[in-house]
């Protein structure tokens, strides 16, 4: 599954279940209308129930530079979850959801459905907003390795075909 | 959701529905254990029907390579599905499934459940066979664009961390 490229980003929430964030690479597109992504997280993680509980989500997508925040959040370099939430790094979204001011996407919505998968939860959830930086690099993760991705502007006779799904 | 980098596969089967293949980029890892995945398709294709009634399907993840293959498989340059089985690339795997040869990663499995998601289809696909190919670039889609992505050996120390999925 290493082998399978993906973005890279801080799902958040806040509310009656508490805060926290973490970095996940499952994160999947599902439909453009009505605008809905899911989210699998593990349900042996102490975060899943907050989640659950909150009913409430931001997935904060990364871009390129923000290969130590993804550190931080998947809990390898020691910071506690509330100092994480104390840098000046967050904006208050709908409901007091943590949004990443320089997220590359910031997707705020509402967990709709949880599906029990294996080990896992896949959450599905109807987006209420969408926040785009335009011109940044994408964060990936791929091989066990963060990648940087940038979009080269081109003619439009040479973009190509998007991938039917 | 173009902000949402992914990797580019090319999903195949064959069997009493008849044989396609579709290029798609919602294609997501769920568990390790039982190793799953899941695919998003939209329910409006005609090929949405062929996998749901062969219910075996093949997930052949791109390599850099591979970028003309996805757009062949998009549907937009107008080689029909027969012919782009007839190209020397493909094996025959489990129950007869199309296999690309030059694969970054072959997913053979099984939809042991389909689960509607507005337009879409969520197929949540049990594996039985998994081929790996080492040291190859991945090829991801970000932003209407195809990106190669390349892994760098690097000392185990400086190897960042998982994201937690």
């Amino acid at each position: 599954m290493a082998h399978l490229s993906a973005a890279v980003s801080i799902v958040t929430t806040d509310g009656p279940g508490g805060r926290c964030g973490v970095t996940a690479s499952a994160v999947c597109s599902v439909t453009d209308t009505p605008p809905m992504l899911l989210v699998c997280l593990n349900r042996s993680s102490a975060m899943h129930d907050v989640f659950a509980t909150n009913q409430m989500l931001c997935v904060n997508v990364l871009e390129g530079e923000h290969v130590e925040l993804a550190r931080h959040f998947s809990g390898m370099t020691g910071v506690p979850m509330s100092a994480r939430f104390e840098w000046p790094i967050w904006d208050r979204g709908q409901y007091d959801l943590p949004v990443l001011r320089d997220a590359l996407v910031s997707l705020q919505g509402q967990i709709v459905e949880c599906k029990e998968a294996g080990s896992h939860s896949v959450m599905f959830i109807k987006l209420i907003d969408i926040k785009v930086r335009e011109d940044a690099e994408a964060l990936v993760y791929y091989g066990r390795q963060f990648h940087r991705v940038r979009c080269v502007r081109e003619p439009a006779a040479s973009t190509p075909a998007a991938p039917n799904s």
